[in-house]
C-alpha cells in the first residue's frame, strides 16, 4: 500500500509526507489548525499563544538532555517563535508497562529543572499506562500557553528581497546526536543543542521589536525545511553561503561518514531570524551576547528571483536545496 | 520488582496506585499540578482553566464512539467540571506505522464533529509516527482551554453534612462497553455514554450558581473513586442508596456475569453533583430537561460520621465501598 493508504514513518518527518498528511487528512476537518507551531488566539480579555507537541524521542536519555528536558524546550521554543512569552505548560505521560521507576523519576526531575530554568510553570498533568509492546518506555505531550505582546506582527509573509537570514548557532547537533546515540555509532564529541530560547528571544524582540520579520526553530526537517517554508510564504528566493553556516567539526565529519546532509537535521535549541539587511550586523552582535546564541551567524540573503532555496558552495558553485522528502531520521523529538 | 520500582498497568488505573505514583514521582517535582482534572489559572487579564489528557483506548472504535470523539468529550468535560466554559482544544497524534489512512480519517472526522457539537475549536495540532510495535494504532492527546466565570467556587471542600448527591445518568456504560468490545464478549445492547457535558453544565451553573457545591465526572475509577475523593476532601461520609443508582439492565447483567462492580467502572458522559438537600429535587428536575442528563437521579446523602463511602443495599444492609486498588480495566480512555 502507498503513502495515501497507510501511515509510514515518513509521515512524521516534518517534510513532504507530513505536509501531505496535514493537507489530506487534518486540514479538511481541522480548519482552525494553523501551519505554525503555535496558534495565536484571544480568550476573554487576553491574546495568547497555544501549542501542543508530543515527544517520542528514542533513546529517552542522550548526551545533552533527555525526553523530559526536550519536551519542555520544544514547547517553550514553539511559543517563543510566535513571539509569545511562555507561561504555563501541561505534561501528559504515556508510560509502557515495565518502565523502571528510576527512569521515570529522572525524566520528571529533568522536566522540572528545565521548566524552572525557562521560567515556566507546569500546571496540569495526566498519566496513562499501556501494556508492554504497545508503547516505548515513555512518550510525553506538552502543551504550552504564552502571552502575546501587543503590536507584534512576526510572519514569514513579512519577508522581502534584501532581507538577511541568521541562525543562532551551529546546526544539526541534536539530530546527529540522537541518531549516533540510538545506533551506538561511536561518534565522539556529540551533544544535543536542546535548550530553551525564550529568554534570548524576549530580549531580541524587546530590542528590535517589529524590525524582526520572522523567526522559526529548525526542528524536524532542519534548516532547509524552515527556509523552504519562508520561501514559499513570502514567494522569494533564499541564498545561503555554505561557508557561513555554523556546523561543529565533529558534526560535519559525522554527517560525511553517514552520508547525511546537516541542512536537514534537527536542532532543538537554535532559531532562524530574518531581518532587514541594514540591521543584520546589529542583530548578530546582539545575539552573540547571550550564551544561548553566542555562535550566531549571518548565513544568507533574500532575493526576488529565482524562488526557492539555494546554497552557494565553498567551491564557488550554486546548487538548489530541495524540500525534504522521505524520513531521514525518525523519532528525533 | 514491586509497585515502587517499575511501572505496572495499575499505575494507570485512577485508583490507589495512580495516587501513589502522583505523590511519589510527580508531585515532588511538579508542585503546581493540582489533583483536579483542570488547572485554574490567570493569564494576563483573564482567568482560565487548562487541562491535558492522553487517550489510549483499546479498541479505537467501539459502540457509541471512538478514540477521536472520546478525546474531545473527555477534555471538554474536564473543563466543565471546574465550571469553565470550554473554548479551545489542541489535538496531538502518536500514530503507529501501518495504521490504515481510512482509520485515521474516521478518527479525525469524528473529532471534528464532536468539537463542533460541543461548540469548541481545535486550534493547534501535532503528529508523530512511531515504528510498528512501539505504539498501538493511534494515541491522542487533547489539551483544553476554558473561560472561568467570575465568582464561581466549585470545590469538594464545600461539601457539608446534609448535602445530597446526584448522578446525571446510568453509570458504567462506557467501561463495560470497552471491555466487551475489546474482548469480544458477545454482550448485547451495550453502548458507551461518551458525550460532551458542557452545555448542560453551563445551564446548571447559570440556574443554580454557587448553590452547586461540587461536580466531577466519574471516569477512570468510576463513581466510587469520585465519591472517595469528595469524602476525603470534605472529611465527611457519603451514603449511597443502591436502588437509586441508575444502571441499565444489560450493564448490570454484564457486570454480574463478569464479576465486576459497576461502582468502579468508567463513564465518559456522566457527572456527579453535590448540592444542599433543600434544592436537590429542583436540581434533579432541572437536569432531567436535558437529553444529556434526562436519567439523572438522587443517589445519596452526606453525613458527618462515619467518614468514608457506604452503600445501603437493596436488602437493607449497609456495606463500605472501599477505594479502588489494582487495575480492573486498563485502557478504557
Amino acid at each position: 500500500m502507498g503513502i495515501d493508504e497507510i501511515i509510514l514513518l515518513e509521515h512524521g518527518s516534518g517534510g513532504k509526507a507530513s505536509q501531505r498528511l496535514l493537507e489530506k487528512v487534518f486540514l479538511p476537518y481541522f480548519r482552525e489548525v494553523p501551519l505554525l507551531d503555535a496558534a495565536t488566539l484571544s480568550l476573554g480579555k487576553q491574546n495568547l499563544a497555544f501549542t501542543t507537541d508530543s515527544f517520542v524521542v528514542d533513546p529517552i536519555f542522550f548526551p545533552g538532555g533527555d525526553i523530559g528536558s526536550l519536551a519542555v524546550h520544544g514547547t517553550v521554543n514553539d511559543l517563543s517563535m510566535v513571539g509569545a512569552k511562555p507561561v504555563y505548560l501541561s505534561a501528559a505521560f504515556i508510560l509502557e508497562e515495565g518502565l523502571p521507576m528510576e527512569d521515570l523519576k529522572r525524566v520528571v526531575e529533568s522536566m522540572a529543572l528545565a521548566a524552572e530554568k525557562a521560567g515556566v510553570k507546569i500546571v496540569c498533568g495526566d498519566t496513562k499506562v499501556v501494556p508492554r509492546g504497545k508503547g516505548d518506555k515513555v512518550f510525553i505531550n506538552t502543551c504550552g500557553l504564552g502571552l502575546i505582546p501587543e503590536g507584534l506582527t512576526l510572519s514569514p509573509q513579512n519577508i522581502t528581497p534584501g532581507d538577511k537570514v541568521l541562525v543562532s548557532g551551529p546546526i544539526a547537533d541534536h539530530g546527529l546526536t540522537i541518531l549516533a546515540s540510538r545506533e551506538n555509532l561511536g561518534l565522539e564529541g556529540l551533544k544535543s543543542d536542546s535548550q530553551a530560547l525564550n529568554h534570548v528571544v524576549e530580549a531580541l524582540i524587546s530590542r528590535f521589536s517589529t524590525q524582526i520579520k520572522a523567526m522559526r526553530d529548525p526542528t524536524r526537517g532542519g534548516l532547509a525545511s524552515v527556509l523552504h517554508e519562508f520561501s514559499e510564504a513570502a514567494k522569494v528566493g533564499i541564498f545561503l553561503e555554505e561557508e557561513s553556516i555554523p556546523i561543529r567539526p565533529q558534526v560535519k565529519a559525522g554527517c560525511e561518514i553517514l552520508g547525511l546532509d546537516p541542512l536537514y537535521l534537527a536542532c532543538e535549541g537554535r532559531f532562524v531570524v530574518v531581518c532587514p539587511g541594514d540591521i543584520v550586523s546589529d542583530v548578530r552582535d546582539f545575539l552573540k551576547q547571550f550564551p544561548e546564541s553566542e555562535e550566531a551567524e549571518i548565513i544568507g540573503e533574500v532575493v526576488a528571483e529565482p524562488k526557492g532555496v539555494f546554497l552557494k558552495t565553498v567551491f564557488g558553485g550554486t546548487r538548489p536545496v530541495p524540500p525534504l522528502s522521505g524520513e531521514p531520521l525518525p523519532r528525533i523529538c
